[in-house]
């Protein structure tokens, strides 16, 4: 399919150039975040202080901001790293963990949609709906899958704020406004593994360092886990669980081929 | 055993009700709280800051309190989650992870004490007894284990604070003031491993959540911990060490069934 | 070889004192270098409140300072701790994470250097010579080899600061200013997993806490992790990565023994 080959590409491209992805995440899944960005091939860097985060985020090919444990001070360098990533022209890539369970955490995603632009914003169902205003229902910072109408609401949201909307689940849907497309990998056990999103959002990130085609790189990123937790289940024996299985995504994240994405990649555009 | 079969009922439930367990935790050990919580069933949330801390408490089934690096700003929060907790009636369980160490420490929990009802505390013997009062040792957050006596410490204490309290070592000791029992599940390795008390902190938590007997739920976290500790231990090759150790952890409780407590469980109720 | 037996002997002694690490560290890396310090048989404790940070310092045994997340509120309690540790007499390691990437690092580390007198100051070559006034180029806090010159450029610091400069690399070099040693032991892929550098940092300062020739806990460290790293990757099968490396670092660090030095440290001194 045209459009895995055009994944591929990127994957050599993330390898060749390395491209640095700055990070303000929380601090449950950030190891997991850095370690993921190191096995496709970037290379990852978290400066969260504000009197640093511009200026780590000046040398940066890509941002990404999640907002899973934020507190004033965070969501300040949030601000000021978004605001210098877009006058520089790096991309900008959201992860609302949580939107919706909280206030502070609507609140902060509202201010930060106000004040920065982003090229890709990644939620579940529940996260993405709030964010479009459907009211969705939040269980902590679960995910909840995509539900029929994921395609219109990722298209209609997409056009709406100019960006890339990418909803995971079981079905997984990115659009850019015009396109659509359905990603179908990965694995259940994926959601029994804590910051797999946060990882998927790093992928997202490092893909985003080497294209402007947001939508691509979008597509990129959630295909890698999903290939990486198909491939990590099946290598299970039955005394395995969790615990290994999220050292296999590693493991697979690693070694992942454009072969991987031309053969395993299972896309489809509306 | 009776006792046995009762925590085993738990794990079903927790299975079934996935109870969602708020952490205001540090940030050494989160992200193995927050995996341990997904591995037994339960579904983890970490938000600490005092603008949502008490929002999030409110829709959660349990919160765990674990002050192994705490600071100004995570206390506040953790004052204000914990009198929500007590308001809505959502178990507090504390992990008072150092105390004595430093005089913040031992300060906060006394704060703790005195603003917040707790369900469980749950420490280690030099823990326990710098909070009953008697003077212990302790070496930065290390163990210690369980002494002659901790039998009437756990019940004494338990009775005077009206909580469940929880004395993990080589033998653990859990008592509400009336009941005690003594745990022999486990193994020395996870001493030598980063964070198993405060995941275990997480087991009793995820248990507290499907449960009013906060005696039982602590009783079923320390053997889940202490049976997974025990089978992680056995599957070691010779050159495996605690890395493999600390995955085994998480693969053993995600594996944990009913038949595990009910023939593994080594407990005695005195 | 001499060296390889003596620093054989310090492992011994660490698993025989149990020497107490304090860490003032990153959010990213922090659970790895808590692991790490067990694993080679030291124990860790992370307390970064300035209101307990000199208190936990004056009962440890080492203090390790790594700037990789750095922020108004942990760069207090690094000078608290550090001069503490000055006044008590307690080893302090500093890992310089990213030198020169952003002005606020550079600024930390020349205040830190002006309060604190350091043991051991343990970087890549780029930060080395960021340290040293020779312009370095960085690109976020990745890793660049010791070039040619590494081991004038570690002698000189040295002297000039006062203390031992630890460069890691493909080739490590450690000088005190007088005695310079080449440590030629590790695996590339020690670079595609975060934290491995301030891992070692945190062996440099488990070794710091039972010698007062830093000279020599730095080369142990390092060596520590270098052998670790080689026999992680060559225990790996085709399908493994990073994932299953980084766990095979921790199984690796605690099956060290004295005889894998002897005969596996890779030291000449110059």
């Amino acid at each position: 399919m045209e459009i895995c080959k055009e994944i591929a590409k990127l994957l050599i491209d993330v390898k060749d150039k390395k491209p640095l992805v700055h990070h303000i995440t929380n601090y449950v899944t950030v190891n997991d975040c850095a370690n993921i960005t190191l096995a496709i091939g970037a290379s990852p860097v978290m400066a969260d202080d504000a009197d640093e985060a511009a200026e780590m985020t000046s040398v940066s090919s890509a941002l990404v901001i999640n907002i899973g444990t934020l507190n004033k001070r965070s969501i300040e360098s949030m601000i000021i790293a978004g605001k210098k990533a877009n006058e520089v022209k790096v991309p900008v890539i959201l992860d609302p963990v949580g939107i919706g369970a909280t206030n502070l955490r609507t609140k902060t995603v509202e201010r930060l949609l106000k004040e920065v632009r982003f090229s890709v914003i990644k939620g579940n169902m529940s996260e993405i709906k709030i964010l479009s205003g459907v009211k969705g229902e939040i269980k902590g910072v679960d995910s909840e899958e995509v539900e029929i109408g994921g395609e219109n609401i990722a298209k209609n949201l997409a056009g709406r704020l100019g960006t890339v909307i990418a909803i995971t689940g079981e079905r997984d849907v990115v659009s850019d406004g015009k396109r659509i497309c359905i990603i179908e990998n990965g694995h259940k056990m994926l959601s029994k593994v804590t910051g797999t999103g946060c990882m998927t959002a790093s992928l997202i990130g490092s893909f985003s360092g080497v294209t402007k085609d947001y939508y691509l790189s979008a597509i990129s990123g959630i295909c890698a886990m999903g290939i990486a937790g198909e491939r990590s289940y099946l290598s299970l024996k039955k005394s395995e669980g969790i615990g290994t299985f999220k050292i296999r995504i590693f493991d697979n994240i690693y070694n992942l081929k454009t072969s991987d994405f031309i053969e395993g990649g299972k896309l489809s555009e509306l």
